[in-house]
């Protein structure tokens, strides 16, 4: 490879932003050109403008980047790929705008995720549904291209559930979360909030949960995704953690296996940026542990480098119906669940529009 | 009334066992007259001995009481309750032992707890099984008697579920509890484990509360509990919280009825307890509240004098199917869920002996 | 009494404000009359507006009360005092104008308070500075009065320092502080900043500490306040715990003294407020603890109602210096530290005044 | 080099033991070739053992190694240094036994420091005392050797005092801790007791780090440590932060100087272990922050792998005096503060003697 390619990284100052930046600034693939933030920050230098979170340092060089604009018109022409981790309220209108002037935005944020032509993609569970880009082209006439990464918790969610789709077919989903702190933003919730307590709320969380599993984890026919035919339930809290998430599953399938075919299921399990060796791609997307008291956020949350899932504590849930298993799973919410996993999104798609 | 009635605590050093001396010493009914703990401490003043940690200061004569033996030959005859706060592993023997002797025990441990002619009493639940106690006199020719009351994941969800089966009939439960760290008692959860983190699992929760609940919410027929015909799975964590269980709920419903009437039917709730206004009763056994993010451990665990619990979150889970329901419940798990149950159970027996 | 007087409440949904409104609910001598909060929340109900944090419900009378205006010209003539809990950036104001408008203004905000004529008042401490009144009457020539009560750190510290400059007269002070969240509002302290971490520096607060002590350790000679001879320093960070301010003081005595004589000055010391038997005085107002390991915050922080500060591990700091000696000290930031404070001084300045 | 030296690790499954495992597990010149644990571990497989707690994961080649005695008369003889991490009241008596067979023993543990023939190493700060080893040899008549590293409160304190010492003469140091949870070990600390809470004592702390300070900051003459002529006092806390103590400093110089020259002196040093590259000398020993709310623990104990310590808030404390300054300094308690310190020391030990 020559050159890698060029980067835009918008919202650059808040908790994905920052994990975008941690992912990016050794990457084999892309660099960094661009970063921007919002209007307050314009002209400072990154690292003068972020409250740098991250427990790995700021690299140098990037800290001295000034901000730019996150506006449309402001970004180079140049940049190659746009990623964003604007907040919900602005992300709409400016990705609108990107794509038709002609950028390829990967998105980690909300708006239009539920789109019909706009890929909402989790590299391992849906790689294919990439396809929608031509439908978009097609639909929106734009030059440019919008591609999303799913919520954090469902992008850990429907990585643990795809095998068990594939394999032994899945009728009803119950889970109940217990998020990290950081899925909220720097000043999402108030410490007086969090000490000594759980909240027991997520604005919008799980209709995310919900909403976006069912088009993940459906079938690209026909030039459009037929929802998956599972029904999902999800209750999700917020607790005293830093980083990753833990979700509490309940599953029926369509059939009684055993919990060792399960498990074997869940750790085979490879997908499509396993077999492209993608730099993002965990080599084991699903670790599943054995011990009764695993996964825990603050020991497992890193495993992959953050990009794992891991899973613990499978067993039937035989008195509630033989073909009702449950498991407990861990994933790093800002990296697999938001600029990983975008991270992951980009490279696949560079690799599969042989830009690389 | 004349005397109050002469009470033991065993195991009063444990955190069960303080809440047990909290709730005692000012008790219209009940007088502390016998404290027993492990050997080490036999012969200390209770002060010396304990590592205080309710939120309100010991007071003064009960500090200077001399710790006794826990051994049943030791406990004077004229206790008339013996509150037992004992771990498992001694608890059994010393409990049989003193029924033998003629004791009445109320008892907070596990062992036993399933035993068909020993009541297993979450008063507002099912206190008509108290009437077991004929059917265990018969069997056993004790003199004295043994009623246990339940695991604390166990009284808080019972207590949350049963103006729901009455009314409404139930089929399935799935719950999943975050639980607070005094529930594994002073050193049950190292600090280490727990700062930023979750422990996914805790020995034996689960057995206890698809078990217990199973007979608490079972009908008393021909001198022994035939076991509801419900289904339960439970997942349990333990959560760095201080004090208050709380337990995310879906509940399938024989039949579909509103959010409106089943927030009635359980706001509406009253039972033997608050009939007798027993003076451990709390007024309204459950307390729902309709705000978005509650109920929450630190600000409610404290309702009714921590003997309500606090329901919240109520809404239909109608994705996977109109019959389910889902909810949050909050109780305090030592008051509540142990010691605040213990007299409570103690107050309905004398209460209905005519003891008092 | 006839009838009780009528009190104001000014930025009644912040932190402190809630312990205001907590307080005052049951006053013998005091009703609330008004409360007030910022633009957004006017005309709403109480219980509408406020997030709502103390331990104990918010009384239902109070919840339904509707917000008014803080603006000066708003509030009622017939209102006998005004509480302010407001920020600091609009208390000034506010304030000035209330006391030109003939109102009675006890404050908890920081402006002001080193002006020389207007009263720093920790009652226990110096309450007779009340005496700079009548300076500030002739001075501004105003028909009200402006009163403040200390910074939350400075209230706790003086207190404990007030026996042994009397009796024992003082030289430095070095001051390490580890501050409750709840001393920085409702958000000031993001949860994602404080989990498993510290933050070592608190704006403001050390140049508070060092110089409003001075201040209220200070004598009133010929109507103005001599500050104290003596020199601070202090260090102050923010720590993971609700409410409790820890202080680690090292004192360079003006002469050498045992740890008895200390603590005995320490325990019998009382006050003016003690005296007249004020309503809110704590019993007590310094509370000696002999255990190795108190005071600790949450064990603590509730003595004498919030009203009392805990002295622990009194001992000689021989090794700098036989004069020098170290102890820990623990105050309720939001009841002896602010609200507690405030209501204490105007009880003191109506029974002075012969209002009550 | 041919050949690693071989190290064995006494203590293995506690928490500075398992650093030692993560620290040495990939060092360039020493192998892990024994490793021991109480009784009850003896024959297990490490990782069957041990509670992992580092954030990094075991290495699979370690975890496999079985648990073997403790027991001097245990340890092969081809070992060349023995790295104890043992409890206190087990420690003297094996490590003085380990001596007398002829091994070299650095240990964390802390008895025996004091003594006079002990070196008591921090690395960059007292290096030269490992002359000590002669007289050691000469009045034990040992052919093996002990050599202690400091207390973990103690490593950090004085590497940041050293270069103050040199440079401008020091005469009074007051010290607050504010210390991890990590540094009483896996079950040192309840969570019940830590969780919103600060405990304010640590046992033995404050004269561990009042006398140890003296001797590592003493010169060496005439073979044998003549303390500094400094007066230190110290109150240690615990509270609620994984790892990474951090201590508030208030130190009087012989004479005046300016923050700037303080800052630059401390930024500037640099020791034996850096002119020696060793590997796991930091390449900057102190890093000093200029931002007003740092060092902070989670974001800044991982500096120079955990090997730095962080200076921050370098101020004068000039109302107490102008030869007065404060700072704080966060170092990590079980890397620079133990594990990583004694592997130093073991580095700096067989690098002087040239046994690499």
């Amino acid at each position: 490879m020559v050159d890698k390619l060029k980067v835009a990284v918008l919202g650059a100052t808040g908790l994905v932003g920052q994990r975008f930046i941690q992912l990016l600034c050794n990457h084999p693939w892309f660099e960094i050109n661009y970063i921007a933030a919002s209007q307050a920050s314009i002209g400072k230098r990154y690292k003068d403008s972020v409250t740098w979170l991250v427990e790995t340092p700021l690299p140098e060089n990037i800290g001295n980047l000034t901000i730019q604009s996150a506006e449309p018109e402001a970004i180079p022409k140049n940049i190659d790929i746009v990623f964003s981790a604007l907040p919900s309220n602005v992300a709409e209108k400016i990705e609108l705008s990107l794509a038709k002037r002609g950028f390829t935005v990967v998105s980690n944020s909300s708006p239009l995720r539920l789109e019909p032509d706009i890929p909402l993609i989790n590299p391992e569970v849906n790689w294919d549904h990439l396809k929608l880009i031509k439908v978009q082209k097609k639909k929106r006439k734009w030059k440019g291209v919008i591609i999303k990464n799913p919520n954090c918790t469902t992008a850990i969610l429907t990585l643990s559930l795809k095998p068990l789709l594939e394999e032994f077919g899945l009728r009803k989903i119950i889970v109940t979360t217990l998020q990290a702190v950081s899925g909220a933003g720097l000043r999402g919730v108030p410490s007086i909030l969090i000490i000594d307590n759980i909240i027991p709320f997520i604005k919008g969380e799980e209709e995310k949960v919900e909403n976006e599993s069912m088009k993940i984890l459906g079938k690209l026919e026909n030039d459009s995704v037929k929802p998956a035919s599972i029904s999902i339930s999800a209750m999700t809290t917020r607790v005293p953690v830093i980083d990753g998430h833990l979700e509490v599953v309940h599953v029926e399938l369509l059939k009684e296996h055993s919990v060792n075919v399960i498990a074997d299921t869940l750790k085979m399990f490879k997908s499509k940026p396993q077999e492209l060796s993608l730099p993002t791609a965990p080599q084991k997307p699903i670790i599943v542990r054995f011990e009764e008291d695993r996964p825990q956020p603050r020991l497992d949350r890193l495993e992959g480098k953050g990009m794992s899932i891991v899973v613990g504590r499978i067993s039937k849930a035989a008195k509630i119906g033989g073909k009702w298993i449950k498991y407990i799973v861990l994933g790093h919410n800002t990296i697999r669940g938001a600029a990983g996993s975008a991270i992951l999104v980009a490279e696949l798609y560079v690799k599969l529009e042989g830009m690389i």
